[in-house]
């Protein structure tokens, strides 16, 4: 069974675009803001986006189910207050909880969360207990960065986002740490911010103690870790200069990395240099790069053709597509527990 | 000959400390400020800080010339006005050629500048100009975040930039992109900020033209390019996207990164995906990870023991070690051909 962790609804039908587009354009009159029932997409219109994109792509290179949320650019939640963040993620949400009903063996849903820069991340709770009580999500995206690029709030270890992990911890799930589109014309989207993050991200947890507070908290770092594993002495050597015990004890049993990194020399070096069981089969397709690798035939995106080139044990190999997934994931092993897998 | 292009100087007497802990102490009180008179370091205190320290390790490392620059974290942009950044800029590039003058065979020097946010960025160009013509500076480093990690410059792609660049083509230096301290908490300084901004000042290139206005402009991406050859496969696929030529013909003729990734595994991906030719070799010793690793027994910074251990030939290691400074720092050729070298 493979087991892709990280996939967006990127390809959702227009009329989504057009909706949230409508709703920015009333940032600042709420009155003019659309109403939610004013989006009407049809099951077909769903089943087209997803079998002729996400569905396809999963069957040809034989990925089993997907961990499914709302696409993560489009999340903005820099843009207008909590109410346009509450408004916008429930529809997102709504929409993806829809996919999963109608593709139960091939998605299952990782909620986004109605975040807004300088709100308490609390007012989130609602959201994620909606997602996760009624939508049977696995998991949550977190923003650690709801300004877009400019990096307002505080580090993920601050005890501002304890609710949120808190959350985690009652319903057993896990965050992976995810921001969305820069509004920072010095960070490209997907080149800079989103790769930004990740190391960022991995670098707050490495400075604190978050793990001693919630020893059963779990992230997953998406993008291969960011910079993190091709820096991987050096943050060994900063955790040391830190007087931080090794990656290993002080991290590794709570934070994990997907395999979102789009060439064979990456992905050989992520799995040599983080322990198996920290590494999650992940691709972000239909995501960031969409292209053919002129190198190889195949689509830079196409992940599992590194896994399998990858120097890794048959066994290994079950870890990262699936056996990781159901450890980290313990609401997602009941799922498939309960259809039988 | 091995030339390690990456040296800041991290030790020098706390008498400068000290000197800049009063001009920050009276940023708002101009009066108040120490005069750089009042700063008193003797040739045998910097004699004895670098042979205790960069000169030791580069005699047991077998490196025999470093161009040195001063420290980085110190820079500090973000303090005060452009009259701040002035007079410390002065007075630590004027130390480094002190450096450079008691030992000219083992340093030479590259210019750190006077910027400051918001302040246009030809106010460096007097202090590059003394530095190149009266201290033999062979480069600079250029802060493409004088914010200090808030990002508020324009892209390294913007003409904002034009009057260094220009100076840069005249004089025929590069410039290492090299952020300085983050005062964004965000941000750990050397964990995540160094590598966000290596990271962030490629991918603004990638997205940019601007080989096309300066076909000979140069720049050192520091800290083995922070996450980009991890990604390559990525920032390959981007281009792509992009509608840019493939990396070779679109950055390689003016991008080059350095060795400081301090492990064997990274330092075998980055020789592996980036071409040789484009791989200066580096140590930022003594810098930002100082320890011992447990794994090997060695300092994680003793970059040469990776670049010994990497699958090159040994005209391959040759050309990072030398060959390659020699081309991208042709004032450094022809300061070693002055020399014999």
């Amino acid at each position: 069974m493979i087991i892709d962790i990280h996939g967006h609804y990127t390809t959702a039908p227009k009329a989504l675009e057009s909706w949230r587009n409508q709703q920015v354009a009333a940032v600042h009159q709420p009155r003019q803001r659309p109403k939610p029932s004013e989006l009407t997409i049809s099951d077909d219109e769903i089943r087209e986006t997803i079998e002729s994109n996400q569905l396809k792509l999963m069957r040809q290179r034989g990925a089993d189910l997907t961990v499914f949320s709302p696409r993560a650019s489009f999340m903005a939640h820099h843009i207008g207050d909590f109410e346009v963040s509450s408004t916008w993620s429930a529809i997102c949400n709504e929409l993806c909880h829809r996919v999963c009903q109608l593709y139960p063996d091939h998605f299952i849903q990782a909620a986004m969360l109605p975040q807004s820069p300088g709100v308490p991340p609390e007012t989130c709770i609602p959201e994620l207990v909606r997602c996760v009580e009624q939508y049977g999500a696995v998991a949550l995206n977190l923003n650690p960065d709801p300004s877009g690029g400019h990096w307002t709030a505080p580090a993920l270890t601050d005890p501002h986002w304890y609710p949120i992990y808190e959350k985690m911890v009652e319903y057993d799930i896990p965050a992976m740490v995810h921001v969305s589109t820069s509004c920072n014309a010095c960070f490209h989207t997907t080149g800079a911010h989103y790769i930004n993050a990740d190391t960022t991200a991995f670098m707050q947890l490495l400075q604190g103690d978050l793990f001693k507070d919630f020893p059963t908290l779990r992230f997953v770092i998406p993008h291969g870790g960011g910079a993190v594993p091709y820096h991987w002495g050096r943050y060994r050597g900063l955790a040391q200069a830190l007087d931080k015990p090794p990656l290993g004890e002080h991290l590794l049993h709570n934070v994990f990395f997907d395999t979102c990194v789009y060439h064979q020399p990456g992905i050989d070096l992520l799995t040599k240099v983080v322990p198996v069981r920290n590494i999650l089969f992940a691709s972000e397709m239909i995501g960031a790069v969409r292209g053919i690798d002129p190198e190889t035939g195949h689509h830079f995106d196409d992940t599992r053709r590194y896994i399998e080139g990858a120097a890794l044990t048959p066994a290994d190999k079950q870890q990262i597509y699936a056996g990781n997934a159901r450890r980290v994931y313990p609401r997602l092993a009941r799922a498939l527990e309960r259809r039988g897998n």
